[in-house]
């Protein structure tokens, strides 16, 4: 039984991860820790929970919480800059860690302080060492090197479409890599967390669809740094985030210039080579895409291929739950695969429709 | 392994069931039924199930569907006619029946004539025989019987939580049966099942709050049968059943003067009594009463009391999710008590949360 | 041309009635007070409203919100305790009043502290002097009082549908009034105002029904004044308010028992003679009752009577929108009638549909 | 006083035009004609118009609807092939047409003939004849030729947005006409009408975003046709027409290459130029994009520029609320122009808000 400390338990993607290990038959829970819910019930934060999981919430820095907490692994469900302040000592403490957040996205300092200036941050990393080491957390890219890494870079929600949906176009050689490649991204409120605000306060929200940060959004950077990665020579593109009236969900589509003589049936081709055994990617077809309300609950990310041919374009469109391939899940698929385990413990489900 | 045949598998009702048994690790799908989607790999009908199930749906009269499928229960996720009509085919290829339509709710002609004429029904019941025999789904009442039964009738969504918010306070004598006693239910979207109408548009529902069918629905009469049989008298309910904008849930506010002498206090003891250990009913505070969305995706019926003493009334507020509680879990649990099986089987884990 | 000056321009309340006055031809702003938008423009604030208005918002102690500022009456689009302190210096600048907050509901100190109480505060009130003078602001109770009034406290948004589906009963014996007299409503979020919060958080309430404040609701006095007034003597309710995910909207469904011998068809006739003539009171149909969308962005209150005869039991539906009757129109409404305008200026439209 | 007869006045586009001549000075209703309709009030079919607009539903044929109906303007507010049929007795009647469908959006066969194939239309245009003189019905665009039109095509709901951010563009070669050119757009669920269907049933729509017609929506013939006009060369897009869970709202994402040399502030600075005067028109800027909600019920159509001068690519982000600016918003903006009204004649209020 692997055992799972949970820092952040109050989050949505605290909650997340719980959720899976309730069903999980090879992992348990360790410890929950969280800030603001010290000393509750994380069923009294979370009441859908009650009777099912009643743990206590503790403090980072009770005695619940450290080295003899019997755990594993420590996913970090919190916002950037708690994992490159404290991962190191979880390592200490013989556990690996998965964090959700920016922090160990990227192998080196440069490409992390772009990212850190995109969403404010100035310091520099506070654990430089670790960056060295830890691994890009997209599972179906980086199988090998998330089983042997301690430290697990688990990626940005809007990042995991994005990739899936280009990476083997650009692997080979399908679309034209000068650009413009666009990546058109609507998600789910629930990206932005559990933090009630005034744009996603319900009357505010309900009826709008509203683009932002569009001088630029942080998770670009990863996109960037994989598509290079798999091309081989520097790749950029330009990321639209958007927000749409569902909870859950996004739906991502590509869009870049058709390399020459390429067609709608190639890059299908490639795609369903690309992701054949996948257990968490499906191909959809260009007459049934789909939507995000068929990925919802569940770790899959659906793709679909929609080469525009009269104007050269290749298209293609991505949906995956954000809190689950784009958060939750994704950690649990790479946590199974730092254990040795099966990759689809406890996340081997459809989720629940309508 | 209990082997399952469902009948109305491209329904609500069937695709919550078959979401459930792929969960459940003691009971497994035997063959697939349907009308228009004969011939379908069910995953065509619901997407989402693409990987996880991928059986054809057959017709009633084939053979997959006949004596030799090898099932041990058929669920009959119909509408009313349907179960009354076939079901006892099934009991005689030794098959035990739950059934999710009024057929068997009721255990004489005459209660059932005055439910049929509810929902415009002229004929008499098909099968009288099986009405003396059948049991009333509610397990949490009819453990017991529901063990023993052949035939049972699956609860109506609105009765689940009118009937577990009502029961204890009129066996133990807390209300006023001479009335008014007053359920008022909101239900969402998805209890008028997947058929497309003006009324459920999405334009036409998403800012709407309505109520309906004001001259008499259907679903007072179990109620009335169920509440008359625990206070060994005739009882009546005024009934309002309403829609709101959600897809899964049911909130029923139930009202009745309180007898004489009744406090909160005696009312949160006698039903703390009476759901001490059952697994899916969970008592909720007067300060906490919850919502909907905390047994979304799961099977309880949380129930909070509310008397207002400054006016001498009893109230409760009972929330369950119609598409699990309110059918499919509902249906599972008596499968389970059926064939003795965990109660829990299958069941045992919280919706997801947001 | 009355010229308006609304406190609390930056909330709900403010930019209701601001839309309304943008289509009043008899109505103009004169001044638009705010406290943490001071300085902005109303369409910096209201980004939909730019180009239709672009007036700056004044802090409440400006020389432009002050006694020169030529207003002849003042929005109080504030919460409670604002109105109370400062209305009296509006009447010295010659000015009328009407307050969407509860200090001026009210005509004595005693029903007030009790009010205050349930919203928690304590002091008495500021201005005992005006409680004697104001008029309750439910236009269609009250027509010639607020024609009369210096102050008018416009009635709670909850209390508005309460009281026109129960009034006319009451008045005319048709109830029992020793009841249980049951108002259960259910609102739009709308109701709780601009500022976010965890209830309101889009991912916390899209897909949940709640009930709250089950121990006691402020709205509740205002009630039990208007049918105590109505009857003559003492008349106590239970009120159950309830949240769904819509934004706009009301449905209160009412309960009482029917005094003997009374039908359905004597209530319809009780109402309709009640209601003829009425601008703003719409009678719908036992078969046809309508639903909170067919009101949505008018002044309209749509009632429906729907007795349960089987039982015995008064019932009657009432739909508004909770931010134009319940609210802004209401105090236009009002306002209308204070100055001698045609009590439909401003609000003689019905809302768009869908 | 103008007199409009409206065809198709039980449809979304039937009423959305009424609700605009209810507050319309200079514009009154002559008749409504119907098909399923026929016979009942208009407020049988909208409740929400009761005691606005209670006029009864005449057939097409009938004398009511006939040469001495009193009518200056016909509104075909009908689908695909009613107005080519029939508009010409309209014209000889000596009214005028607005015709909502792609009937007279072209100005030749060929153009329609492959617009009409994107439909599923095989028949050729009934009224050749008539092509040859309708005007394109983007008010903005073509303000003179409508004035002097007898027939308006009223553009397609997606086409206005992509249009509106991209002719300044076009016409002052901020970009590359070999693109891609991309119009990314996102829509509300009104947009297909008031006929229920499986794809728009609440419990199927409410949590999902989906693309749809991948292989070749219509409106992109309109948008080619009108870019071309203004490049004085052909111009191709890629339109990619997605569904967001709103009733009212457009979100189109416009991306092409940026010409050489060219800055987002040159690019503001065109639009500024193009839409200064404009009443429907607002630019929006990069910090403040805005959103749907913002132009919801408003005739508006909001315009950011965003350019990513990191990648070079131009990109705009038009809003617009697809019944109003998206339909019948547009109709009255060039019925107001053909009659020598003011243009913002019954347009000139905000929505309302939240």
């Amino acid at each position: 039984m692997v055992r799972a400390k949970i820092i952040g338990a109050g989050g949505y993607g605290g909650v997340g991860i719980i959720e899976i290990i309730l069903r999980h038959p090879e992992m348990e829970i360790a410890c929950l820790v969280g800030v603001s819910d010290v000393g509750k019930n994380i069923s009294e934060v979370w009441p859908h929970l009650r009777g099912f999981c009643d743990e206590v919430v503790v403090a980072a820095d009770s005695p619940e919480a450290g080295p003899d907490a019997g755990a594993d692994i420590a996913f970090f469900a919190t916002p950037d800059g708690v994992g490159q302040a404290v991962a190191a000592r979880e390592l200490e403490s013989g556990r690996r860690v998965v964090d959700y957040s920016g922090d160990f996205r990227f192998d080196n300092v440069d490409t992390y302080a772009e990212y850190a200036r995109r969403i404010g941050r100035t310091d520099p990393h506070a654990s430089p060492d670790l960056l060295a080491e830890c691994a890009y957390g997209l599972t179906e890219l980086n199988r090998s090197e998330i089983a042997a890494a301690r430290v697990v870079g688990n990626p940005g929600c809007f990042a995991v479409g994005c990739i899936l949906g280009l990476v083997p176009a650009v692997r080979e050689g399908l679309i034209d890599l000068h650009g413009p490649i666009v990546c058109d991204a609507k998600t789910g409120v629930s990206g932005a967390g559990k933090k009630p605000g005034a744009t996603f306060h319900y009357p505010e929200r309900y009826e709008n669809v509203s683009a932002y940060r569009l001088a630029g959004h942080q998770h670009v950077m990863e996109i960037e740094t994989q598509l290079s990665a798999a091309a081989g020579e520097p790749v950029k593109v330009t990321f639209t985030p958007q927000v749409v009236p569902v909870t859950r969900g996004i739906l991502s589509t590509l869009y870049a210039p058709l390399a020459a003589g390429v067609t709608q049936k190639r890059v299908e081709e490639v795609y369903r080579a690309a992701y054949d055994g996948e257990p968490f990617v499906r191909l959809r077809s260009l007459a049934e895409p789909g939507g995000t309300s068929e990925v919802r609950g569940s770790n899959l990310c659906d793709v679909a291929i929609a080469c525009d041919e009269r104007t050269g374009t290749f298209r293609a469109v991505a949906h995956l739950d954000n809190l689950m391939k784009g958060q939750a899940g994704s950690a649990m698929q790479n946590a199974n695969v730092m254990f040795g385990l099966d990759e689809t413990c406890g996340l081997n489900l459809p989720g629940s429709h309508p």
